[in-house]
């Protein structure tokens, strides 16, 4: 047995997970392009396309180079890269054994990506912002900058947004809506460019349900293969459908305080506005963890009796993709033992 | 070069700070136990120990396994473990090459302690509670801890605390107050229950230059090696003492919004409750990260001019320890030269 803290996948819960987001996309008439961020895993990106999946979402090109080299024939770096030869060269030598697409927001950029990627196949998407305002350019802007693509030679795939404003309570559906509205206005912006996109991309987990498949041809969620409790407490996904664990150890009682030993080491201590504490405990759902240090979680269990010091209780993380990204291995059971899935990517940062 | 997003060392600044921590304990009579969970570097912990440190704090066996395998010579896990027989037996390893002490902060951990580490030479301190409210016993429960410890069979060093409720702003000073009090009276305790504390160990970085060397006799501060912005938004050190950043390059400028390519994958997700923003850029200090995703930070930048796209930007950030945790080195620069450290206790969360 692994020693806690350790992340544990349920494998009937991923597994089923998985064919519900491929039922959905293959239900729709469109692709799926499952973001592999969130599990890093060769073994999970197999299952993904093994359920029908075109082929694999990045956020980096050391992401990409991993699974390329496990065999993934067909990868998008969903991430307005900024490249120097190094990172252009990189991308160019995975054309050999994937199709490659990366993001681009900026007429800059799109002409720094062309002038240096030069006769590669590496294909580009626009991305758009739909609401979520971090990168992406406004949907009237992406004609303007597939056109500087295309002058550069490169070709221009289509659009692509990510409606992060889903990660709210009660946005889920208004995110999709903001989605299909500014992505179909890009699209448009394209043509009126010249320029006819091929994918109209989109998609995260919260909003995924909403995705107006009308317009989308792609969809890119990533959480939905193990669920955590910000998707937990945004009514996203149920608790029975959450297939990643912490198992931790009590090592604490002192002050009738329950002290786990999974801390911010392990489950990352990302807390959204709208989170209830620092994870959750679905044996306890009542129960909150109201501080997190590095390695202590302290759990308030709502007047419920304290489990015994040294047996084992297990956490939710609130944000699972950066969890598993702490871990070399998560460990799934299979024929009643436990074994290590590696990591493949983790901390592939750039 | 590394490259982005990437942590680099100021070596001139660590070697400020390690140096200024060790005379602050010099001067004052006490000894400094550096707690390394922060770098995880055996490079960093020689600095501190040819510094004067009298031996290492450590959070976890692993990362204790990890020093000790590396030549250091006196380890203390600052934990109170719940121990199994594969934790007892590696702790007893350790003893061969080194001395070897744990936390312990309840009687039944204290029994089970003794109960696994038989003969070993494995010594125990009393976790004790001076505010902070996450492990440790009342003070006047030390002594019964301590009791069970020596009934068992182990040897009690002494008494320990971490005020980690110096981690607010203006209290500081008062943290420190509290610490004091707690371990005069844990120290009281032990005595009562005829046990003679060797050793009254205390400290953390934002409470060290306050802490009561009168009744401590030992200091475990970690995070003051780099600083970070939680100590510079604290007042516990100044900008211009922090020794790590995160070098980081401009993506986007879409929607006038800057856009670099670390995020909460590199930086860590910490934002504790006075944190203006999810980490600080000291070439900007009037700019706040308004939005972090795992490669993406938002910057507001107050009205000042966006630094070009492709430019490379430091950020400093909010939780130094989970930070270097994120990755498998930093960079430090030696002969004009960017080399990496490993951190070698990466990821050893037990």
């Amino acid at each position: 047995m692994p020693t806690t803290p350790y992340l544990q996948i349920d494998l009937a819960r991923l597994r089923r997970n998985i064919a519900r987001a491929a039922e959905f996309a293959q239900g729709a008439g469109v692709a799926l392009r499952p973001h592999v961020k969130t599990h890093k895993s060769v073994e999970i990106a197999r299952l993904q396309l093994a359920a029908g999946a075109v082929g694999i979402s990045v956020a980096t090109i050391g992401e990409a180079e991993t699974f390329v080299r496990n065999g993934v024939g067909d990868v998008f770096v969903a991430y307005p890269l900024w490249l120097d030869d190094a990172a252009a060269g990189r991308l160019s030598d995975l054309t050999g054994d994937a199709a490659v697409a990366i993001g681009v927001d900026s007429v800059e950029g799109a002409a720094n990506a062309g002038r240096l990627l030069g006769a590669s196949t590496v294909e580009v998407l626009v991305e758009v912002d739909c609401g979520h305002h971090r990168s992406g350019v406004l949907p009237h802007d992406a004609g303007k900058v597939a056109l500087a693509a295309v002058r550069t030679g490169l070709t221009v795939r289509g659009v692509f947004a990510f409606p992060g404003h889903s990660y709210a309570p009660g946005a889920l559906a208004g995110a999709a809506a903001d989605e299909s509205a500014a992505l179909r206005e890009a699209a448009g912006a394209l043509r009126d460019a010249g320029i006819e996109p091929r994918v109209i991309s989109g998609g995260s987990t919260p909003s995924l349900a909403h995705s107006d498949t009308e317009v989308l041809t792609e969809l890119r969620p990533g959480v939905y293969v193990f669920g955590d409790a910000q998707q937990w407490e945004l009514g996203a996904m149920s608790p029975g459908s959450i297939a990643l664990t912490c198992r931790s150890t009590v090592v604490s009682h002192a002050g009738d305080r329950l002290v786990l030993d999974a801390g911010s080491k392990v489950l990352g201590a990302d807390r959204a506005p709208y989170a209830t504490g620092f994870g959750r405990l679905p044996d306890h759902p009542d129960a909150r963890i109201v501080l997190l240090s590095e390695h202590h979680a302290v759990v308030d269990l709502d007047g419920a009796r304290l489990p015994p010091l040294g047996s084992q209780v297990d956490v939710v993380p609130n944000h699972v993709c950066n969890a598993v990204n702490l871990v070399d291995s998560v460990y799934a059971e299979e024929s009643g033992e436990l074994r290590p899935w590696s990591v493949a990517a983790r901390g592939l940062n750039s």
